[in-house]
This record gives C-alpha cells, structure tokens and sequence, in this order.
C-alpha cells in the first residue's frame, strides 16, 4: 500500500462517521509517534479525544483495528484516484505517479509510510492485513493498466504491453519508498519519481 | 538487502569461524522458523547445535546479534558478487538481477526474505541494522552502475545514463521482492524478472 491519501485533512461527517473518523485519526497519530510494534490500543487511546470507553466499545484488538484502518485508508485512496483528472492518459499517469511518490514528503509522512511498511511486512502474519495490501496493490496496477491503455487507444502512447510498463512503474515506485522510508532518505524518492517520468517520456509516449 | 546469499550452505572453516557460521545459521532457522518479531535469544539458541552458554557467551541481546548476521550475510553477498562472471556486460547484469529476484524461491527463501523485510522496516529505530542495508543496497548500487556503463564503454548497451538504469532496476527488483515476500506469492517475482529482463533487452541493449 504505497500511497496515502492525507489522513490529516478529515471531511465533513455525521456524528457516527465522525467517531469513526475520529478513532482513525487517533490511530494515525499513534502509529506515527510510534511506529507499528509500539502502538497499542492504550496509545491510540491516549490520541483520542473523545472518551476512551468509546473507543473501547468499538475495538479491544489492536490487530482489529489497525485492519479496519488500512480499509479506510484504501476507501479514501479510491475517493482520490476517482478524483485525478482522466481527461489527458499522459496527465493521469503521471497524477497516479504523484500517489506512489509524493512530492514533498514532509518527517509526518515519511513516519506514517515507514508505519505503513511495518504493516505490510506482518501481513504474512495477519490474514486481514494482507487482504487489505492486496486490495491496494490491485487498485494501483488496475488504476495503472487502464490509463495505459487509453493512452495506447489515444495514439499519444507507443502500443507496449500494458500491464507489463503498469507493473514495471508500481514495483520501482514501492522500491523506492521502501527504501526512503527505511534509510529515512526522502531523495530517493525524489530521484526515483523523476527517473520513472523519463521513463513514461522516452518509452511510453509516441512522440516524445 | 533484496539479495541473500545462501547461508544453508556453509564453507569449511577454522573451529572459531565454525563457532561464529554455526551461531548465523543458527539465526537463520529461527529467523526461518518464527519471523523477526518473534525471534529471541533464547529461541536461536534453541537452534544452536553447540552449547547454549556459548552462544549466551558471545551475545546476550538480539539487536547485537541480528546486526551481526546482517553484516555476515553482506560479507556472503559481496562474495557471491565477486564471483559472477564479468566477461560480457549483458550476463553479468542479468547475474545480478538473478541475485536481487532469484528463480525458483523455494518456502523457506520466502520465510527468510520475509524476515529481512520485517528488519528492514524496523532499520529506522535501529542505527545498526540501518547501517548494513546502507551498505547493501550501496553494494547492489555500485555493481550496477559499474555494469552498466562496461556494457556502455564496450558499445554493447546504448549510451543511457548509468546511474538512472541501475537505480530503476534496483527499485523495481526490491518493489517486487516487497510485494511477492509479504502477500506470498511468488509469481509477482517471477514476472517481475521477466519484466526488467525485457526492460535490458528492449532498453539497454545496443543492437536488440
């Protein structure tokens, strides 16, 4: 699950959605101060400020929880791939490419992806976790494969196998975060977005 | 570390070598066997074919040992890189691709590789493991470029730019061991070596 959509700016909800919300924002910032190991329902209790026999109401399992977060988390990062502009392929993919590798990251970020990693590297573990990655990963390569596509129909890409430049583009982009956030290095993927453009330049497009 | 070299195989060695290759593979199986989280001192030593007290001799915290088994695994890796034929650029960069997405991962690489990614996400906390996979990742880095631009000064690769090919290889290798590794499916790696192997052959090589 590479990309976030921003936890910190919260909708406007009813009072249901906004405890739920308000529980999810709770469990951001726990995992942000830190880290995934070291957050337990007490922690995110503490972030939380509404009262804490709520939130115990709602979830006795750190494992349950954190699961129902990365699902709202991938609800969320949905609402933002329908919201990219789809109008131009070669707009929309590079958009897409912004989600895998933001620009700038600020220390909040690079701690909630470097929580995020911590996730995935125990979904092996946890059967609900991994459902969750898997339905992130899916997300991306499909967002990934149709835009390729439309940009080969259009005539403004070159005719490439589509789910190959697709999964070439989502595997560098998670190599480069899982190396930035690992290293606490925000130039890798500062470097690794640009090198990805020049690959969609010189390789996918028809008439660069 | 995307990489590991086999540390089921163990060379001949002096009996202060064979103490310290006995202690590693030690660490291995358990590593194997329960995952980083899970791994404790007194676990590996449940693994330790020798004395328990020489193992409690040499470490008495995980942190100290895993940071050691890193760093044995590296002096491996270097070697195995040592001993890859050099002759033509094309097999060599294809050698050490090998070596980033092995062919044929069997349960127990894909234990282990599991358990390098569980240390891996937790490099941020720890200044010693974050040590080694600088110098890993380094390792691959360097090799790759040095490849690269061999197979650019033998006129067998098109003049691209050394230092971007290497890195969008070795992003997309380590994006795909990610993925593959924490949702179990080997398959992800496989493809993914099809894909960067297309990737030299269309866009590295000279005269494809």
């Amino acid at each position: 699950m590479a990309c976030w959509p921003n936890v910190r700016t919260m909708s406007d909800s009813t009072d249901a959605e906004s405890v739920t919300e308000e529980i999810m924002l709770a469990t951001y910032r726990a995992l942000c101060t830190h880290g995934y190991p070291n957050t337990s329902i007490a922690k995110i209790a503490d972030e939380f400020e509404k009262s804490k026999s709520l939130l115990y109401y709602h979830y006795d399992d750190k494992e349950d929880l954190l699961e129902d977060f990365l699902a709202f988390l991938l609800d969320r990062l949905e609402t933002r791939l329908d919201e990219v502009d789809r109008d131009d392929p070669e707009e929309h993919l590079l958009a897409i490419i912004d989600l895998l590798l933001p620009p700038e990251m600020d220390d909040e970020d690079g701690q909630f992806r470097r929580a995020v990693l911590e996730m995935r590297s125990q979904a092996p573990y946890h059967e609900g976790y991994r459902a969750q990655f898997e339905r992130s990963d899916e997300l991306f390569l499909t967002e990934l494969v149709s835009v390729v596509e439309r940009g080969i129909e259009a005539e403004e890409f070159r005719p490439v196998n589509a789910e190959e430049a697709a999964e070439f583009i989502f595997s560098a982009a998670n190599g480069a975060v899982e190396r930035g956030v690992t290293l606490g290095d925000t130039d890798v993927i500062e470097r690794n977005r640009e090198i990805i453009r020049g690959y969609v330049e010189s390789q996918l497009l028809r008439y660069a």
